[in-house]
């Protein structure tokens, strides 16, 4: 067995972390930690530490570590049959059946499912689907997506594009010309304090009118969105913000991606955030919670009007020019039938719902009234606690200060796991769907006792 | 168990196929395979057929079907450790350990490995490290890449633009503007016939000049290509192609990128193209062969040169906007371990230079003379016949006759899986690298015989 020693050297001089500090991190001046295993809610590393993961690795290991009924799927499958591709009509029983059991699952009005590996393909596929769409619909002005600021959608160009954060844009050229912004449904952040959930529902219904009457909406195929967003901040929709949203995409005839990369199979307490906020999208992205991440694996769910188009479009053009060499990889399926039974068998979905509630009713009444706590949010396995410099005025605190970190440090020092979220002070919480009360109690205590900490 | 009926059926209401005919394979007019198992080079489907797959997937399973150890390893890490996010310093030991052997195996000058899960999407890293890159050096005009006409490096939207083929720009608004296309080192498509390899040679880097000229070398980033060029038509480049393009490169500052998708770890009869042809790249893509396509998993080589100035940037603006929740997945990473050391064990790479070498030979021997063979090419376990109306005048075949599709499905009914290359007759071959001397006379009499059976 290797020593830690040599695996730590081995790591600072070898391995090129996703979203790391690199110089710090190859000088050694930057956290290094190496995880071992995991079981439930809690992993552990190789100096011996136990974690409660209150963020399910990056919201993805819904049905909690250590599920054995996984990976006994994933051996079976590598030792019968670990790889053959889909192109030209190829196909294992594996990816058939998931395939079958995500339309099973699916909102009203999808029509096929197309696997990727991540969140990211995923939402690329998307748009090269959307394109090629509006030319076979002889549309070719059409092309152009709005996305939202502080949406996240995935970090490649485009994906990266259509996320709205400044720290996946900047020096990187980004974004493309293509993908245009418009407001977060941020109640929070509104822009003047005086406005209700109502008025601000209004007011960004109002700024995207505005955004599509300036560019025409003959140049704008799509509206990308997460019906919770999450990176940007985990914030719930105010209330009657998709239905509003829907009629204005249907009026100008834009197709709408309802982005359930971390909202998909569970999290909110409904199998999908459309039917939980009554969406109704012509492409769903899926990821993450579709095989809890024990292996990659994306979903694309294409509804009726558009694989129409599509179908149509290979009939008169020949095969679609696209697909990854691992689209509907063999182990990534047999994963997620696993995992898919697995959610069902252990009724995550209404644990999510249940316990998620218990999650934020707790947070709330430990921390709600602290004089730094702007607000309390949240939706089924999904909770944020905001924290501002003053609570009256909404003053938020400065970047630099870099408080959301420091709460979150004072967390990990108590053995809980939250994710201090890019852009904001804001704590983020996503345990796995599988999450006890009682391991609710111990992330909400271990909260406070950091804030308490950081900021008395 | 499923019967294959009620599997067949579910495939054509559920399922989107990757590169296949979408209305065709919906109505059951496009064929359909449902794989079950393979064993070394062949795989077996739910008819009961055996089939060599003298494609080994799509160039990947390059150690061959059903291998234990590789099983094994992935059974065994997804019991211990399914997933962990490798994001801001957190690794396993199998990522860590893989980094390490992925290093020591790889061409002099290199830094770090960063690791994502298909060749699409570790190109698409490559253009964003790039890009910053150059932002962090003050260069912000230097953007464009340079790709190659019949290159191919992924179909995403910025991936399919370096993509040099027609099937994957069409009717998806591709190439993306920042792409510029040069000539294709195939010297059998030569402009013209009385042109030597060497005279060749100077025309592509005559052509390349004048590309650099006219967008002026302070726009152009970075080149991309294959060692060989694979799915424009599997063609090894002339002799002394790859040191004068590197001049040229050199000479004004531009970033090489080697994608070894398919020559990586020992396809060409040596680990690395790079090597094998003495290129210098700042940037090495990976993914079939890393793992074999036992699970998804690909990697970005950063050499020296761009690592510091990526250190450098992050030391500057913080830690770096990038990464996939399944960048490094640990699944992938212990099926990378023991595919390399099965490479080892096995002598692979050095069977893939010798039994690709008799393969090409015997290929030739067989089919070289026939009056409708243009050439027959290939360097290690890669080998190409390109068919020809007429070999004397280098007449093509209209593309509507679809001769090498129709090959390609004679070798089928023969057991033999063989692929027809998406622009021209080009009937492709890159077995798993674990052929034998008799396997390789079966693909090469199949040939033959099919070849007999469409052209006489
Ligand atoms: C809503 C959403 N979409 C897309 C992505 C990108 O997924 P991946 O990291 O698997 O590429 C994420 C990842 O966090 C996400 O949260
Ligand atoms: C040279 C090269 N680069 C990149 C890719 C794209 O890899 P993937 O299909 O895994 O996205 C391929 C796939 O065939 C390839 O051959």
């Amino acid at each position: 067995m290797l020593t830690n020693d040599e695996l730590a050297k081995w790591d600072r001089e070898s391995f090129f972390h996703p979203s790391t500090a690199l110089g710090q991190f190859a000088r050694g001046e930057a956290p290094q930690r190496i995880i071992k295993g995991g079981e439930g809610v809690f992993i552990t590393d190789r100096d011996g530490n136990r974690l409660l993961d209150g963020f399910a690795g990056l919201y993805c290991v819904n049905v909690g570590y250590g599920r054995t009924e996984i990976a006994d799927a994933i051996a079976k499958q590598a030792h019968e049959l670990a790889y053959y591709h889909a192109y030209a009509g190829h196909g294992s029983e594996a990816n058939i059946t998931l395939a079958k059991m995500v339309m099973d699952r699916a909102p009203e009005g999808m029509a096929r499912v197309y696997f990727g590996l991540g969140g990211s393909d995923a939402n690329e596929t998307n748009i090269k689907l959307i394109w090629y769409y509006n030319n076979i619909l002889g549309r070719p002005a059409k092309k152009k997506i709005i996305s939202r600021w502080r949406g996240y959608h995935g970090s490649g160009l485009m994906t990266g594009s259509l996320t709205g954060l400044e720290l996946f844009h900047k020096k990187f050229d980004l974004p493309l010309a293509q993908v245009i912004h418009t407001e977060a449904p941020y109640h929070f952040r509104r822009p003047e304090l005086t406005m209700s959930e109502a008025d601000f529902v209004a007011h960004c219904v109002e700024r995207l009118e505005a955004l599509i009457a300036a560019e025409g909406a003959d140049t704008i195929a799509a509206f990308i969105g997460e019906p919770v967003l999450g990176t940007g901040g985990i914030v719930p929709p105010p209330a009657g913000y998709w239905p509003a949203i829907q009629k204005v995409l249907d009026r100008h005839d834009i197709l709408l991606i309802a982005d359930e990369v971390v909202t998909g199979f569970g999290r909110l307490g409904s199998m999908f955030g459309s039917d939980h906020y009554g969406l109704k999208p012509d492409l769903i992205t899926c990821a993450k919670g579709l095989t809890s991440a024990y292996a990659p694996l994306s979903a694309t769910i294409v509804g009726n009007r558009m694989w129409e188009v599509l179908a149509r479009g290979t009939d008169e053009n020949g095969v679609l020019g696209h697909g990854w060499t691992y689209s509907a990889h063999p182990i990534g399926a047999a994963a997620g039938i696993a995992n898919l039974k697995l959610i069902d068998k252990l009724g995550l979905v209404q644990n999510a719902g249940e316990t998620g509630a218990y999650l934020n009713a707790a947070m709330r009444a430990a921390v709600g009234d602290h004089p730094n706590v702007g607000e309390v949010r949240g939706e089924g396995m999904l909770c944020a606690v905001e924290l501002v410099a003053d609570r009256e005025g909404r003053q938020f605190f400065e970047p630099a200060q870099g408080i959301g970190a420091k709460v979150v440090a004072a967390m990990l020092r108590r053995g809980v796991i939250a994710r201090a979220m890019p852009q904001g002070d804001v704590l983020g919480f996503a345990p796995p769907l599988c999450l006890t009360r009682e391991e609710a109690d111990q992330i909400v205590e271990v909260t406070s006792e950091a804030i308490a900490e950081v900021l008395g």
